[in-house]
C-alpha cells in the first residue's frame, strides 16, 4: 500500500489536500482514483487509513478515515556524519531513515572535503525513505556545523559512539550495550578519518566511546549503515 | 598507501607487469615514479610491499620486495542476492567486499525484474573494493542462476540465513550464533519479496534459517549490508 507523509493533523473525516508533488505522483504516476485507499502519517498521530476524495492533475485531496497504528515514540538516535561526497551522503540519509535514526547531523571536520550540502534535498530523501520503510515519523536533517561547535554544545546525557580505527576501541556491538537506556549518537568521520587533534579531543570526552566496526577499512556509507545496524541490534527493540 | 590486486605469484624480486588499466591509474592518475612504494596482493601469497620498477604511460612494472602480511583464510560466506536494479546491485557487491563475503551469487527469483547482469563489471567492482578495504583476497562474483537450481545443488553443510519478514523468524543476530563454526550463506530476496511458493520451499529446507533484520521494511541493499554486518559481529573475528 502507498504510504504518504502529510503535514496535516489526522482525525476521522479530516480533509488532507496534498501538495503538487504528491498530487502528481498519485494522479499521474500511480493513477489512483476517487475511493482508492492509502496510508498516511504525520509524525504525531500514528498511521491512518485514508481514501482519495478528489483528483485533479495537480491537486489531490484525501480524507482520513481511521487510525491503523497508534503513534509510538521510537528510540532517540542522532547520526552525526562528516560531509562526504553527495551520492554517498544521500545513501547515508536514506539508510538512516530505514534504520531508525531520529536526526541526521552533517558535520564539518578538518579532513572534510565537501563543503556544500543541500539540506532540503537530503530532507526530501529522508521523508521518502520514511514513507517506504513504514516508520511513524521522519528523520530531521539538520544544517551542517563544525565538529568542535557540535561538541561544545553537546548534551552530556547523550552517549556518542565514534568509529575510530586508530588506538584502542571496543567492538561496536559491545560498546552499544545499554543502547535502550537513553539517547545515543553515532559519529562517522570523513573518508580520510579524523585528524590526530580531533581524535584526541573525542577521546577526552566522557560521553564519547571509541568503537571499531571490524577488521577492514570501510567507506563512510558502509560504516554508517553498519553502526546503525548494530545499534538497532543492541537496542533489542523491534517496534516500527 | 595504494593497494593493488595482481594476478602474479609474489616472491622477493618478482617482476610484476601491470595491465593497461592499472598502469594508467598509477602513471597518469596517481603520478607514481620509479622507486615509489605500494602494496600488492594476489589472494594466495599475502600482502607484499612492492616498488615501481619502470613507468610507461600504458605499461608500469613493479618489483615485489618483501611480504608485509601473511595470507590468512578468512571466513567462508556466500552472499546470495536476487537481481535488483543495477545501481543497488553494484552497491551490494562493493559492500560485500568490504564486509568480508567470499562469493557473491546473483539469483533469479519469481519476483525478480532485472534480467541482465554484467558479471565482469560486478567482478571489477569487487576487486576495487577489496583493494581499498585491505583484505587479502577478492570476492568471486558468479553468474546468475535460478533460485530453485541453486537450492537443488546446495551443500547442506552450509547454513543459509534468509531474510523473511512474513511468518516466524529469529532476530538475525541470534540466528547467526555459531557463524564462526562453518560455512554460511546469506540470501537477500528481491524488492517485492519472495513468492509464497518460494517462502514455503525455503522454510522446508533443514539448512535454512528464516531471520528478521528489524521492525522496518528495508531495501535490498540495506538488508544485505545489515545482514553482512550482523554476520561479522556474530563471527567475533576481527582478522582482515
Amino acid at each position: 500500500m502507498i504510504r504518504l507523509f502529510v503535514p496535516h493533523d489526522l482525525a476521522a473525516g479530516a480533509a488532507l489536500p496534498l501538495d503538487e508533488g504528491q498530487s502528481r505522483y498519485l494522479a499521474a504516476v500511480m493513477r489512483l482514483a476517487v475511493g482508492d485507499v492509502l496510508a498516511v502519517f504525520n509524525g504525531r498521530d500514528g498511521e491512518w487509513r485514508a481514501r482519495v476524495a478528489s483528483v485533479g492533475k495537480r491537486a489531490v485531496t484525501l480524507e482520513a478515515e481511521a487510525q491503523a497504528r497508534p503513534q509510538s515514540a521510537g528510540p532517540d538516535l542522532d547520526l552525526v556524519v562528516a560531509l562526504v561526497k553527495r551520492a554517498r551522503l544521500e545513501t547515508i540519509v536514506e539508510k538512516a531513515a530505514e534504520l531508525g535514526a531520529r536526526r541526521v547531523r552533517p558535520v564539518i571536520t578538518e579532513r572534510t572535503n565537501a563543503d556544500h550540502t543541500r539540506v532540503d534535498r537530503l530532507q526530501a530523501i529522508a521523508v521518502e525513505a520514511a514513507e517506504q520503510t513504514g516508520r511513524l515519523d521522519t528523520p530531521e536533517v539538520l544544517e551542517p556545523v563544525k565538529l568542535e561547535r557540535l561538541i561544545e554544545g553537546w548534551d552530556a546525557g547523550r552517549r556518542l559512539l565514534f568509529c575510530d580505527e586508530a588506538g584502542e576501541a571496543h567492538p561496536a556491538l559491545q560498546a552499544l550495550k545499554g543502547a535502550a537506556e537513553g539517547p545515543w549518537a553515532i559519529l562517522i568521520g570523513p573518508e580520510g578519518g579524523f585528524s590526530p587533534g580531533e581524535r584526541e579531543r573525542l577521546r577526552s570526552l566522557n560521553f564519547a566511546i571509541p568503537a571499531t566496526l571490524g577488521p577492514r577499512i570501510l567507506r563512510a556509507d558502509t560504516a554508517a549503515i553498519s553502526a546503525l545496524t548494530l545499534w538497532q541490534a543492541a537496542l533489542g527493540d523491534w517496534r516500527p
